[in-house]
């Protein structure tokens, strides 16, 4: 028997088979939420040749992107299905006749009564990892992308997610020790740097701007591995601290080449090597992706460690929910 | 009598004029270089229904976008004309059959070479800002942008652009003693956090990663204004450095919540309004665009402020240009 998400997510894509003309995808979020979309967004750009474009929901509001149409898909997220940015922005895109597509962790959120097709995702320790945020949304455009440029590793795909579980298992032990350590080494870190290319970017973002900064008050900035030989390498000294993604996607030199240079002049560089995550066992194709989530799930790992380490709860707020603005 | 450069754009121009189809538009190039591409990107998101992208040259060139096709239009950038990665870019859209325009300081630089419509852009203190790399860029971009979105503004922007010097004069003098005050100040910032929106992000985007980081070793990021109240803002607090430019254009909005909020709860916010730009004469279509160009002046003068008041020259490297990596 279908799962109710699996339900929404077909209702959604029965309707774009049917739609005779789709000209652009917009993925439009805030915050943690824009930095699961871009993963979406990189997949259609790498995949298919129809523009996708990723915006935080806002800019999109404001500055109305002139190829918005009826015949764009509006991809919107929101956890609490209440960030009021997220909720004009699909606002916006019904309005104009767009296909609109939200995902939100509460249904019947404001979210999700504004959107055309709101597909639920589930929430918390115990729940199935393919049932996750990620794992809905990639189900979502594994389908979506199997419409705009079939081809058979979109079912693969299906199925490798429905592995998401036990690949979390697994990955979390591997990395349960290595996430200790860290957390101890760089609890009294000041500032520590993501970086990351590829698929891994939108990864690196939420790192830097959701967990460090947001939870931990520690601060951050996200480089893209292409751009930090191009400026951000000269505050690379000794005592930086460098978290870096290693790709085993196509952008993987990229990666390395940052491996290389920081790990010479800084003893302060962790380095995520996806090659380690052992995914022989997932279909080739889709192993770049299964690897962004995996990252996902080893970096909350280690910012549960530093967490712990320097006794900040991860639920302290000191603005957000506390007051307007 | 036409100057080299305005020769070099309309011989690119005259030939996108006789393309039968223009697919896209792909903004190429590193750091620096690809902050400046970033108000292209921009310009033609807001201003065209044609896809529009940027990228960092590596990630163009390792994970090459579906899209990129013998109808895509490639404009990349670099100084010295020596950026390997840009270079391959360049020549990766050559191969692929694309139309390839390229800015470069230097003439017969290998990018010159490469490219097929080279654009040459003047450099130095005593230049007439007009003939600067922006300069020649927004003129390229008003050109193309008069083919694919016809409108009698991109003309009068191309006139407002003559009027460079005389506007980045006049600000410089209106902000003299402003950054002279900043550099004082801030003088001893560990971090100095860059945000803004819209026009804005890239101006942004280089003062953290190229004017901050790579030319005072001071700690930086950028923030988008939209995205500061979905994570960023946790870490703001009495002594947190930020910079701040108020957009003219459609996301002053966004800009003046993170102003409203920031100010109440640190001392160290540095605001640039460019409504202080007093632009009523330039024409209103365009003055979000020169108001961008004229904040990156105000910038500058910022930086060379606190570069003096820290005895830390912009000219100095440690790693760039002192090795091979």
């Amino acid at each position: 028997m279908k799962k109710e998400h699996e339900k929404q997510i077909m209702k959604a894509v029965n309707e774009l088979k049917e739609r005779e003309k789709i000209s652009n995808f917009y993925f439009v979020a805030c915050g943690g939420s824009q930095a699961v979309l871009m993963a979406g967004q990189y997949m259609f750009d790498k995949e298919t040749d129809i523009p996708a474009y990723v915006y935080t929901a806002n800019e999109f509001v404001y500055n109305k992107p002139k190829a918005l149409s009826e015949n764009s898909v509006v991809i919107t997220c929101s956890h609490s299905g209440t960030t009021p940015e997220t909720i004009e922005a699909t606002k916006l895109a019904r309005n104009i006749g767009a296909m609109t597509i939200s995902l939100s962790n509460v249904e019947g959120s404001p979210l999700w009564k504004i959107s055309e097709y709101p597909i639920h995702y589930d929430w918390g320790k115990d729940v199935d990892a393919s049932d996750l945020n990620k794992g809905i949304l990639y189900g979502l455009l594994f389908n979506i992308l199997d419409i705009v440029s079939p081809n058979k590793k979109w079912q693969e795909g299906l199925n490798d997610l429905n592995r998401l579980e036990e690949l979390t298992v697994r990955v979390k032990e591997q990395y349960k020790n290595f996430a200790k350590e860290w957390g101890k080494k760089h609890k009294r870190d000041k500032i520590i740097y993501t970086i990351g290319s590829g698929m891994n970017y939108g990864e690196m973002y939420s790192t830097a701007l959701c967990w460090f900064m947001e939870m931990q008050w520690i601060n951050s900035g996200v480089i893209h591995s292409g751009e930090y030989f191009h400026g951000p390498f000269e505050i690379t000294d000794y005592d930086m601290p460098l978290l870096l993604v290693k790709s085993i996607g196509n952008t993987r030199y990229l990666d390395q080449r940052v491996e290389d240079f920081s790990t010479k002049f800084s003893d302060r560089v962790t380095i995520l090597d996806q090659k380690d995550f052992n995914l022989e066992d997932i279909s080739e194709n889709i192993r770049e992706y299964i690897a962004t989530i995996l990252s996902g799930v080893v970096i909350r790992q280690l910012v549960e460690a530093i967490a712990f380490e320097r006794g900040h709860s991860l639920d302290v707020r000191r603005y957000m929910w506390q007051m307007e603005y």
